[in-house]
Parts: C-alpha cells; sequence; structure tokens
C-alpha cells in the first residue's frame, strides 16, 4: 500500500473548449499550469466517446467506440507523473437518451460537447507511474 | 475555456430530509447559506427520479421517469448563480435490484428516500450561467 | 436535515493493496490512521465484486454478485462512526468489456485488482450511525 499524505494546493473550477478532445485537454491544462500532481472530477456532455476496458488475464487494454452523442454522467481521475510529464488516468461514465449507462477507461479520442471540470491539486511526495509487474499497469510508486 | 483559480470556502457534510425534492433541497440549502459557487457529491437512494438527456442536435432537454426505488450511485454537481440566484446542475446514476443502471441530468421531481452530501463551496470570481450560442447550452462565463 | 459545517483535515492519496477487499481496506486505514470522519472517492479495477440494493419496502439489503473482473468506474463514499469505529458507506459503479455498467452498494466480498484512492478527512463535531425508524437505515445523528 502507498498512500502517502499530502497539502492541498490550487483549486480550479471552470470549464473545458467545445470539440477540444477531452483526455488531451485536461492534460494541456495541468501541463501549462504545472499540475503534477492532483485529482479531478468533471460533468457534462461528448459528441462520441473512446473508451476502454483492461482485461485481467491477457494485461491489455481494449478499446470500444461509443458512437452517439452522450451525457457525461461522471468522469473522474487523477493527475501524476510518467516519464516525468503529468498524466491524466480516468473513468468515464456516459448515458443516452433512455438513460442506459456504458463506462470504461477514458481514452484519447473523445470529443468534448460541454465540460465542467473542478481540479485539485496535491503537493507533496511525487506518486509516479512505472509498470507494475502484479497487474501489468502502469501504477504509483513513490517518486 | 474558462478555468479559474479558487480559494477553498466552507465545507459541508450530512444528509437532505427524506421525502424532500433532491435538487431543490440541495439548492434551498445552498440559497439559505450563501453558498453561490462550489462543487458536491451525494449518495444515498430515492423513491423515484426524472431524469433528462440533452439531445444535441435538437437543442434540447429530453425528460424521462424512473418510476421505482433506486441506489443512488452517484450524484455529482455543482453550484453557481443564473440570474442573480445560486442554481444546481447535477448527474445523477441509479441502480436497482440487479445492479442495472441508469444516468442522466437531474430534474426536479426526484424525491430523496436517503442522501448523505458533501458540499464543498469555493470563493473567488464568480461563474455565472448564460445561453451559450455554440451549444444551445446555459453555460458558464466570467460574472 | 443534519448538514454540519466542518475543517478540512489531512489528504490521502495513493494505492490499496492488490487482492485486498476494497471495503476493508479503506476502513483498515482509517482505523489505523484515527480516521473517524471524511470522503472518498477511487477508481481501478477489481476481480469480482459483491454489491446490494437496499429494499426501501422490506427494508433489507439484498445482494448480488458479479463473477468477472470490472473496471471500477467510480467508489464513492465516507467514513463516520458507528458503535464508536469507523466505518465505511460507498456506493460503486463497474464496467464490463462492453462497457454495460453495474452498480450498487458496496459490501464486502470485493477484491482489489488496482484502486487509487483519495480521502479527504473532515474535522469537527462527529455524525454517528444509529438506526432511523423512517427508512430503516443506520443514518447520520449528531454525536
Amino acid at each position: 500500500m502507498i498512500l502517502n499524505r499530502y497539502e492541498r494546493g490550487r483549486s480550479f473550477l471552470g470549464r473545458l473548449p467545445h470539440e477540444g478532445d477531452l483526455l488531451k485537454s485536461i492534460e494541456g491544462f495541468c501541463q501549462e499550469n504545472g499540475i503534477t500532481l492532483g485529482v479531478f472530477t468533471a460533468l457534462g456532455a461528448v459528441k462520441s466517446a473512446r473508451l476502454a476496458y483492461y482485461d485481467q488475464e491477457s494485461r491489455e487494454y481494449r478499446g470500444f467506440a461509443v458512437d452517439e452523442p452522450m451525457e457525461m454522467v461522471s468522469c473522474r481521475g487523477n493527475i501524476s507523473l510518467r516519464d516525468g510529464q503529468p498524466i491524466v488516468h480516468a473513468h468515464l461514465a456516459l448515458s443516452d437518451g433512455e438513460g442506459r449507462t456504458i463506462s470504461g477507461h477514458l481514452m484519447p479520442g473523445t470529443p468534448i460537447f460541454a465540460c465542467e471540470i473542478f481540479i485539485q491539486e496535491l503537493l507533496g511526495e511525487p506518486l509516479v507511474r512505472r509498470q507494475d509487474e502484479e497487474t501489468g499497469l502502469p501504477l504509483w510508486w513513490r517518486g
């Protein structure tokens, strides 16, 4: 278990640009503002989406597309360092006109219709993503 | 992109009244306590629900009802000003006895069975909802 | 309505142990670190899950199992006191390889594949779970 105590840094609230890529927009904001660790939540709508499911046996992400406009029910994630750059890890839940819910790991290729986001920066010991042998995933290790 | 830095204001944790309207209860608390900007998360259960999906082409919300008791898997949203009053924007995910998940934009007409809520006030430049031509939605603009 | 104002205590970010029980791992961390009130959010993946739905009429939780590896789309909850011990109340949303979403009240018996968690401690008047007659649930009362 790696569970560190952090000080709270800056808090940001606002909206991301229409038609921007959801994952890339968040990552870009963090890179421009020097946010290397934090958590965020977002809601809104997307024009379509690329999600993924991690196959725990084959140890590969299997991507799938959602090719219609959807409500963004919840998008939750965190920011940490990988290869020295802030990267975003997020899971996204979407819903259609009848409330049916489709969810997964957020991938690039998800264009924003509207997105309201709250970002909380954290300050303290870096968390760095490096390959984990047990799961095959890029998990957090102490910097 | 409008993404401002805020100071953290007051933090509230507790539960909303049984049989109260979910959206109106949160809005009422914010109005009574002078919370004009913030974010919140809630969990619990509802007796039934009114949700909506925004049709990005026709630019209208299409409402739908969930006419049975459901778990409130996640209710996430924010508080900001519209026409000078604090209003709530929230998305709600619900689940039934087999775990099937129905989600959407929270509308009035969703009676609470039990609801535990955390509200974080934010202090700084107001975010004000006004009509956005690109999306047809009441999005945030600088006050 | 019981909705108190709190000061923000410690903030923790990190990951829980592979194969640990999701609910018990969070509760254990809180007990070891003296966290008696707070909120948390987590994302990751589980090897399987035990969820429940509260039947509002019969006033019983009805459990059900999810017997396959799933993405942990969102896990949200809070920590408060029951019988003098910190306990966790959480709702969990999961998704499979096609994005289908299954959600419910988190029960013991949900083994972690990978789990990244943010915990925010709150300081102030205790919230204590005691039986509520109106709902049959262990709801919050002032300590």
